[in-house]
């Protein structure tokens, strides 16, 4: 194996470790490190959760042996300040330094323009070679809601959506259990790890009356965001059952409904208008750190998000199903395009299959 | 390579010349024959249109050298009957014999049940050994639409749509070029030359103004039917420029427009109730040996076989678009089901990919 290749074969290993922390980490990026001597993996960690230590303090404790000598692969650039508000956690450069550490691989820099190639050159300065873009593709990609939020300064917003051939999402009486087999409900299910937020509408809500976890052992469920103009929901919504949830509505709800629910911890967010403006409440979520949000329906609240041009990645789960009828439940509803030139185009699209399920991934920039 | 091996590979090149007849040979099934002395194959030959020489006598006739004890390869059963009405052409089983044929390799029975087994029975009792089943999955899929009209007795109905990911055909204001991609498209204009018909409704006549022909050299186009319960069809219409065509009409239709299309040379088929009855519609086809039909939409013709269940194929174009609005025009509508359950589910589903276009094609039985 040449030496590109084995470099490859340890970032892979580290990006793999990086995934161990997928749902903890956020508002924090996904990292993973591999410390390599003489060919040998002697450490590997990685960053387990937010306010945790980095990957690279993570595999610097856990290396057995003499790191001395030895190469560091790490999927993202080390930082360059200390972050840990009590000062008790060096900076990873400073901590590199210090552990004998002769070169450090790094899949890609920062995206975060406060401190992107600092830590680069600061481990250059006391003389430790750097290389920047070993598995960067894959790099960029297991943290594409950070990257994003840090360039763009939005959150991330993807779409998902379980339909029919005919692009059906219930039957014209509404049923809608269930249009995909189990393995893609799954899959769906676990998406919502790689979310910060999940967001509904309050007719899935009262349709459903969903508990919107991910209910897989070792993931933090994300933040559940529903959207309820009037402030319909019942005080008895499963979804109510943890406080970890943010209910955005206008000034047409009841303030009583709205107290009681903020006196069982439940954030309210009230707008001023008649409709919640998507635009502000995206604004709202950035203010708080919310770097990505799964938009998971119904056919109206995609229509909005999608009118609104505020999606950045739609995942279309899909089974070999026709359910027909001009009045069954469309997945996409709202205004739509008035042309097919205007309609919204998916780049670098693939697909996943799930025995006769099929998944298409594709983004809108 | 091991007998067996060898067979399949003559039993493809036999498979592949028998596709060279698409749309030439209906309601008669596609045949090729191979003709192999030593290994090597010394004549060649397929059945090329309705009425012209079977596969078997054209191999016969274009072969080279002396065929005496040579092996055939046939992809269906050879007939035992004189299959002119002017009796100029003889039986294949007898040409068969009379040319010194020494063993014939049969894919599969023909499945006309007037005919089934009758030829290797005569080919048997002349002394000529026959296996049946080599490739036979493949002779079968090739010619399903004639099996399918041998043993249920009912024209083979297919039905096709193209979609965006939220299966809409058309923006709310009407828009629908183009949805697929030129290779998808081009794929579905082919599709039309595997199909004894193709079958529209008369929205899709009045909004499009579409030849519905094949535009491909070496092609026949199929008969065009336009579902048109009131005869609104403009005399003007570009599918009217030719007579292989078929209007099927209710009493609802002006007599004298009747008359000005029949004038024409076009067939105007009128039934007497209001709508036009799907199953008569396809009796009719029968009796006139149809024996396969491509429902290529508007949705509401989709819509009305579908709820009928008279579709035995569905080939789902889909672009990674989304077009939107809730009042957009849905792929398929009609009645559809009330649950989930009832929903047509498709079977032995294969996907091809044009691009970042998706076919998904599926069987109702």
């Amino acid at each position: 194996m040449n030496t590109h290749l084995k470099d490859q074969s340890f970032m892979k290993i580290a990006l793999k470790l990086a995934m161990k922390g997928m749902s903890w980490t956020n508002p924090h990026p996904l990292v993973g490190a591999v410390i390599v001597k003489e060919e040998k993996i002697i450490g590997q960690g990685y960053h387990q959760r937010f306010g945790d230590d980095h990957a690279e303090a993570d595999a610097l404790n856990n290396s057995i042996g003499d790191i001395h000598g030895a190469t560091l692969y790490v999927t993202l650039e080390p930082c360059h300040l200390p972050y840990d508000l009590h000062g008790v956690r060096i900076p990873c450069c400073e901590y590199i330094r210090r552990s004998g550490i002769k070169k450090v691989h790094i899949a890609m820099l920062d995206s975060n323009p406060e401190v992107s190639g600092r830590g680069k050159a600061l481990l250059e300065k006391v003389g430790i070679p750097t290389t920047i873009g070993c598995m960067a593709d894959e790099a960029l990609e297991l943290n594409e809601t950070y990257h994003h939020f840090m360039t763009k300064g939005e959150p991330f917003v993807a779409a998902t959506f379980s339909a029919s051939l005919d692009g059906k999402i219930a039957t014209r009486t509404g049923d809608s259990k269930w249009i995909t087999n189990a393995q893609a409900r799954n899959y769906a299910r676990n998406l919502r790890s790689q979310y910060q937020a999940i967001l509904v509408g309050i007719n899935t809500v009262l349709k459903d009356d969903p508990h919107l976890g991910i209910r897989m052992k070792g993931k933090k469920d994300p933040l559940r965001i529903i959207l309820d103009s009037t402030l319909k929901i019942p005080l008895t919504s499963r979804v109510l059952r943890n406080t970890n949830l943010l209910i955005a509505t206008t000034k047409k709800a009841n303030k009583e409904k709205i107290k009681a629910l903020m006196d069982k911890g439940i954030t309210v967010l009230t707008f001023t208008g008649q409709k919640i403006p998507l635009s502000n409440l995206l604004e709202e979520l950035k203010k708080w750190k919310i770097i990505s949000v799964l938009v998971e329906g119904g056919g109206s609240v995609l229509g909005s998000f999608l009118d609104a041009r505020l999606v950045d990645k739609v995942y279309t789960f899909q089974a070999p199903i026709i359910i027909g009828g001009g009045k069954a439940v469309s997945a996409i509803a709202g205004e739509g395009v008035t042309t097919i030139n205007e309609a919204l185009r998916l780049k670098n699209v693939t697909f996943r299959r799930f025995a006769d399920n099929l998944l298409t991934i594709g983004y809108t920039n």
